[in-house]
């Protein structure tokens, strides 16, 4: 097991969806991404709060295995972000975004994290990704996360960042924004072109595509009966993919396939509660009985079937219209 | 092997493209499922075409393997449909329908078919969906399809038809459409609860969703560099899934999976072409090639790997955070 490293945002999140209303309840792209990948390994946090955020959290992250030696507290208050979403879930509406003491945030990576082979730059500015890249020594691999703010705003910035990755972890209107084409294929050539050896590509309900080494994995999206609260997923979804190559200490191309389904089965976990509440509550035996339910849910043939497919390709029945 | 029946449209389409325009080229809701279904199996088609309809084109479906003789005759000219897709081939416009022959339409099942095992009730009207029932015994399994036009136009002759059906093909709109519900597993228990025992939802290129048995079974959708026209794509994977069924002589949980991948691999090969030209050309070789394309783009995981995971369950590492 090796550890990984966690750069983003840490915040408050005050949320208005169909179960009513939550305040200021814990949120932010490091946090949900520290949580799940410490499900798989050792996570060093790497953020900024205010001088409202409570110890008492602080201390419960470090409980679940998050060193939060790298979390500066600032003399301002926590970054705060106030969301409206619709009824079925699919869209969210922006209602405040209080940057707070993330607005002076230039990471500051302590000297025990520069070391650290596993590296996750969650969702903020460039520029911020940037300094963090200029800090660590020799990652083995480096995941970027991003937004359509940024792609709009700092692409040149984005770019440079895409340059200097191995992963990029993108949802698919972000990655034909970024690429500026429509179809998935044409997209992660485009993003692949960029730097990136890895793209991920995130269809929310629809799954996510791993594009690696001329290869395409299509992970599928888990069936929930009931979506409570979409904040996140897609830091869990990271944080856990990367907390699961940590863990084996190899991206090799299978270990990457694994690592997107146990990227998706922890944020099927995080919707189905608000916030952090459930992953904060999964441990590794409840991802791993997901894991085996993704299995059932995408596998369709065993070795011995193959081998039938096979026999048909040789016998005379095989060919009917002939 | 056991025979499939195929009842539906057999029509010309006009269609323009962001390749150009293609003029009354082979089309209609039977005739692609016919050809997809008898790459597996033994098809007989029931449909109507006028005098316009080339004797040449029947003697090619017939060398194809499919029998032709519930082929009728009108003395008026076949279905014409003519439509546009957009550049990015997401959505198209209908320009024209002209029903001529096929507004007569009354399904004549021949009787050497009445007996047939496996039946597809092609995208018609519910009505003429129930006539065939009527005319048809002791099927083994009946697969319907359906479209919005009949959602909207005859939902209660379409809601007998799904009592009377084992297997509801639909694609996700249209079944939200009809369920009133929005995210897919309560969608799929409200189409189950209307009376077909096997619900199968596509997604285009997301793939599509199996629901029987208390299962869900998640197929990706194979990643095409360049989709040529999606006409007929619906109407090929559900006729080869009902011919790969119809092969087998079962509809076994496992069986319903991999027709679910191999109606998708034909799918996929009829978006590669215009209209009928690619799925015309595909032999059972072919097919399953594609169908080992398709486990290697889905499956994550070997038995070796799962009881690794297993272990993982056991052992003190995988409890990091604890």
């Amino acid at each position: 097991m090796h550890p990984m490293l966690v750069v983003g945002s840490v915040a408050f999140d005050t949320i208005h969806n169909n179960t009513g209303t939550h305040k200021r309840i814990l949120g932010g792209s490091a946090t949900f991404a520290a949580i799940a990948g410490s499900v798989f390994s050792r996570v060093q946090l790497v953020g900024i709060v205010g001088r409202d955020f409570p110890e008492q959290t602080v201390e419960a992250l470090t409980a679940h295995g998050i060193d939060m030696s790298g979390l500066e507290r600032s003399d301002g208050l926590t970054f705060h972000w106030e969301g409206r979403y619709s009824d079925d879930l699919t869209s969210r509406e922006s209602l405040c975004t209080e940057l707070n003491a993330f607005a002076e945030f230039h990471p500051k990576i302590p000297e025990a994290f520069c070391d650290t082979p596993y590296v996750m730059l969650g969702n903020i500015a460039p520029e911020l990704q940037l300094e963090v890249l200029d800090q660590v020594r020799n990652p083995k691999l480096v995941v970027a996360d991003t937004m359509n703010f940024w792609i709009e705003s700092k692409r040149e910035k984005l770019l440079e960042v895409l340059r200097r990755v191995d992963v990029l972890v993108i949802n698919e209107e972000e990655a034909r924004q970024l690429s500026g084409k429509h179809h998935v294929t044409q997209v992660s050539k485009a993003l692949l072109a960029m730097g990136p050896k890895i793209v991920i590509v995130k269809q929310g309900e629809y799954g996510a595509l791993l594009f690696h080494n001329g290869e395409v994995f299509a992970a599928p999206a888990y069936p929930i009966d009931q979506v409570t609260d979409p904040t996140g997923a897609g830091d869990t979804f990271a944080g856990a993919l990367l907390g699961y190559v940590a863990h084996h200490g190899n991206a090799r191309h299978d270990t990457l396939r694994r690592a997107v389904i146990f990227g998706s089965a922890m944020a099927s976990f995080c919707v189905e509660g608000m916030g952090t509440d459930r992953v904060m509550s999964v441990d590794r035996k409840a991802v791993n009985e997901r894991f085996r339910a993704f299995r059932k849910l995408a596998h369709f043939s065993s070795e011995d079937e193959v081998n039938e497919v096979e026999r048909e390709d040789r016998g005379p029945e095989a060919q009917p219209t002939v």
